[in-house]
């Protein structure tokens, strides 16, 4: 670590704008000496405690195989919400959750909210658990609560019963104000009042969650401890095991810590076989998704989280991401993403929460590039694709299903939009940022216009004279309107009325073409010859004392099949100006024409 | 790892809600086998290659001191909004960045477009940047491009010039087609053309920055072998060392193998001694800023991002989160974060994006606790600080200043809010989620009301009932009004009209009070004695016909001063229902009538 005193000096005063919003906000906190009082915060090290584990093992492991998910939206995640669920909005969620392929969800605590229960009666009495999905709710230790929710589960095939209590150093201290053996003996007090009143219930399958609530704040030598009394008295074998879950209640400290302290558990619990050992990752340092990743390799089997991270404060660790990461690396998540549009908008209806523009795999932007560089790259990348399934094919020649048979390796789209449901279309967009790769990808791809490589910065530029004065993005139809008016639709001073073409009867022979014309608003009709139409076109335009001299020309198909219409590109000389001309028509002559009068009209109207 | 066959099934089929928005979503994708197409994928360690470093010194380490920070808001971050930032919103942002603190802020791409050329010269021309800030541009490795780019400095003090080009194995292969020596000369060009060109224009200090652009892509011998060789070009010494930048252009694997690969390059460097290792990370996995902290201990000295995590796809690392990180952990972060609030302000204002809810410290809902349990530890923990500042206070009776002294520990709460010139109001907010603690929080921070404990039950049903009858949050406000409406404003059967109250002549004397009530629609004028006003009441009230015993009395100043409101609560058996009244009123004579009127309305009216 270099410090870097250069950098260090008095903090200025800020000023910042006053928008419309936040009107009222505090006036700019003045402070003598560092901007930030970082002296009232503890590192972690002092705060709980120093954890040691010189000889971890994580950070040589690989993830191969997706953890057991546990899905907590229906309790954590609903618990966090302004407006939490309503029963239609909760039917809604766990459907959504079960056709995903969650085998546990969290459903409730039901002895807390009599909505909670009337649910959990709802999917019990209404037959919507599968016999593969086990249903979690969340109990305190107190013995009618434990007995209501016992009673709310009655009926169901296979349940957890989740207890927990906070064992972190502050909040024994400033919350509960008990000493470690007090605290000790609230857990297995729980425990072994579930497991007397569970005796009274015989007919599901129940199986025991406990949670040391605040685990990361808690001193580890404490939290393994508790969690084996817990074990103890619950009777938990490798037969049998039970779940211990490890939350990171507050994300308190790098990840890199979080994952020692799963490592120094997973080792040092006294029946480690008979433990289901799960992470519940929070997100206060942003950290959540690597604490999840590097806890897995620390040791863990489970980890509970949300869809699209929802949850207190930060939110809960997020499913939707851990699993589409896990696919990234070859490994079958075991949860079906393919439909992930409509993943979120289930979502965002339960938790009337958008999910943002920035957010992994989910977000509105996150399989867009604007800028030029990485638009230039995703083209050519998908290209080489292309060229893989069918040798010398570029990226508009091979459909879709022909590409999910590749290997994905596309500079800056880390998977396939199309995997989870989504569009090549947003991958590209242009605005000021945009380079002429994002303006000719979206010419061929939306408009079947293959821009000559030559042409394709003088129409870049045209667009970027507009984004530079206008702001914004230029969406593909707009894109297409100047197009059109720049290159197809000009008739001015130059304008076709009809044409006539009369072939010589030798196949060497001359073509004769005589044209119907308004030039500079008077009508007249020109003749040229020629070894072909182009050739006689430019000829009859000298009648009306215009030189033209062809430079570059191509043609291509816009679409497959016989009724394709041709484009024709041409670049020119006229009258001493150098321009391109584009004409599309039905018939190849008649689009070589067009685009020999666009070229006219553009050198001399401008 | 434990494999988890058990949880692997056919996936079902998903059928989901068709709301308003994403009407024409492809259908949901049916596949037979495993509903994702994870074959498609490679582990990175096949992809890339396999990072080696068994003897890693990072997960060791710990984060004493804050970075280089190196903002990049104007450049990468503006590069991916749909709608780039105006002159105006540069300014702003611009502005915002040097008054936080900012000392490297990369200010554009003047050569490739002319909005940002033209602000470049207008910030050097305005005399906008700090003498101790220096301003960094980005350029591609043309010679027009880099004169173009010498010109857009000219005048500025101190300028980085950051060139770049992609060294990636899968750009290498897709985009440029070149082996490796052919890649690493576009570098070793670019650095000669840039120190040639430099000699030309004297009158700047001048510094270097080079990235081999897709970092996370590229192997690590070719990598240390390009960075290298153009460490040597420019000739960078430990006294004038140069800055080279190490993107997670795409974050493609987990932050544990970012941090090896940033270790292996700083003990591979030929002379580390003459370089800044910076880091870049983007945020693909969600991972970014777990890979800025291990990556920083790893090795490096400098981290560029963008506030609140703005930039391409995903965003590039969020600069308020890792310095609020440092902070918590007691580190100075060397930025100033005292107004959030205004500086989220700014940054939407600049990006038109929005900051999403749970967006790390500056989102609206990261300092809300819904939940009873939490509310209840958040309330300890912030009277466990009151109480250290003056022995036996409570947390309404200590001011923030005050508690600025103390050491912050409350539970849910990483951060005190207002460190970052936020609000206690939002930390608590009531739904159907929440307890009694969270309700009796905002009677007393926001209505100066302290409930007395028995009495918190009472009236916290009473919101209870609300929230789950109409769903929702019960705001302040209106919490204020149920309240008033339940124990404040009630006059039926019985209303006080006026009291008198006649004392006797000897200390230890009757008191004599005649109040004038209309009961039950009758208008009457009652008479009682007692050894005090509310005795005196009790045994008037007699005289309607009303058994009024108290059970439990208690009254407290509404604020502190001479002028403040009394509120009394008195628990009451009257008629044998037993039940709270609330009185305020200037006097605590009158509070405590006003009290037992109410008590006597709500078991009269029930």
């Amino acid at each position: 670590m270099s410090p870097n005193d250069a950098y260090i000096s008095a903090p200025r005063e800020i000023t910042t704008p006053t928008g419309p919003r936040n009107e009222g906000q505090p006036s700019w906190n003045k402070q003598r000496g560092s901007a930030m009082p970082f002296a009232r915060y503890q590192a972690f090290a002092q705060e709980v405690e120093d954890v040691q584990l010189p000889d971890r093992t994580w950070p040589d492991k690989k993830i191969t195989v997706a953890p057991q998910w546990c899905a907590v939206d229906l309790r954590d995640g609903n618990q966090a919400l302004i407006d939490p669920m309503s029963p239609a909005r909760k039917h809604r969620m766990f459907d959504l959750l079960v056709k995903m392929g969650y085998k546990e969800i969290e459903v409730g605590f039901p002895s807390a909210s009599q909505t909670d229960f009337n649910f959990v009666r709802e999917i019990i009495e209404g037959n919507k658990i599968p016999d593969d999905v086990t249903i979690q709710v969340l109990v305190q230790a107190r013995e009618h609560l434990i007995r209501r929710t016992f009673e709310a589960c009655q009926g169901a095939k296979n349940v957890i019963i989740h207890f927990y209590n906070s064992t972190s150093k502050l909040q024994r201290r400033v919350v509960f104000r008990k000493d470690r053996p007090a605290i000790k003996k609230l857990a297995t007090d729980a425990a072994e009042l579930i497991k007397e009143i569970a005796a009274d219930y015989p007919d599901t399958n129940w199986r025991w969650e406990y949670s040391p609530e605040s685990f990361t704040g808690t001193e580890l030598d404490f939290a393994v401890e508790v969690c084996d009394a817990v074990v103890d008295i619950m009777g938990a074998t490798p037969d049998n095991p039970m779940i211990i879950n490890l939350p990171s209640t507050v994300e308190m400290i790098s990840p890199n810590v979080y994952a020692d302290q799963i490592e120094w558990m997973h080792r040092n619990f006294a029946k480690r076989d008979s433990i289901i050992l799960s992470l519940h990752p929070h997100n206060d340092r942003g950290e959540g998704i690597a604490a999840a990743e590097l806890g897995y390799l620390a040791g863990a089997d489970r980890i509970e989280g949300c869809l699209f991270g929802n949850g207190e404060r930060t939110g809960n660790v997020d499913l939707i991401t851990l699993g589409l990461n896990m696919m990234t690396q070859g490994v079958d998540p075991q949860i079906d993403f393919s439909d992930l549009p409509k993943i979120r908008e289930t979502v965002e209806y339960c938790n009337q929460l958008r999910v943002p523009e920035r957010h992994p795999y989910g977000g509105d932007l996150v399989f867009t590039a604007f800028s030029g560089s990485h638009q230039d790259a995703i083209n050519k990348g998908l290209d080489a694709l292309a060229n893989e399934v069918r040798p010398g094919a570029n990226n508009t020649e091979v459909s879709w299903e022909e590409l999910r048979d590749t290997t994905w390796e596309v500079p800056y789209l880390p998977i396939d939009p199309k995997d989870v449901g989504r569009d090549y279309e947003a991958v590209i967009r242009v605005n000021s940022q945009s380079g002429k790769g994002g303006v000719a990808y979206i010419m061929k791809t939306d408009h079947g216009i293959n821009l000559p490589r030559a042409m394709q910065g003088e129409f870049s530029a045209i667009i970027q004279a507009i984004t530079d004065s206008e702001g914004g993005e230029v969406n593909s139809k707009n894109m297409w309107d100047v197009f059109a008016r720049e290159y197809l639709e000009r008739d001015t001073p130059l304008e076709q009325i009809s044409t006539t073409i009369r072939n010589a009867e030798t196949i060497d022979g001359e073509v004769t073409l005589s044209v119907k014309v308004v030039y500079a608003g008077q009508e007249s009709t020109i003749e040229g010859k020629g070894n072909g139409p182009i050739a006689a076109y430019a000829n009859a335009l000298e009648g009306l004392g215009i030189d033209f001299e062809i430079i570059e020309y191509s043609q291509q198909a816009r679409s497959a099949g016989d009724d394709a219409e041709a484009a024709c590109y041409v670049a020119a000389d006229v009258n001493g100006s150098k321009v391109w001309g584009v004409g599309i028509a039905g018939s190849t002559t008649n689009a070589s024409l067009r685009a020999m009068t666009s070229a006219v009209n553009r050198a001399l109207s401008n």
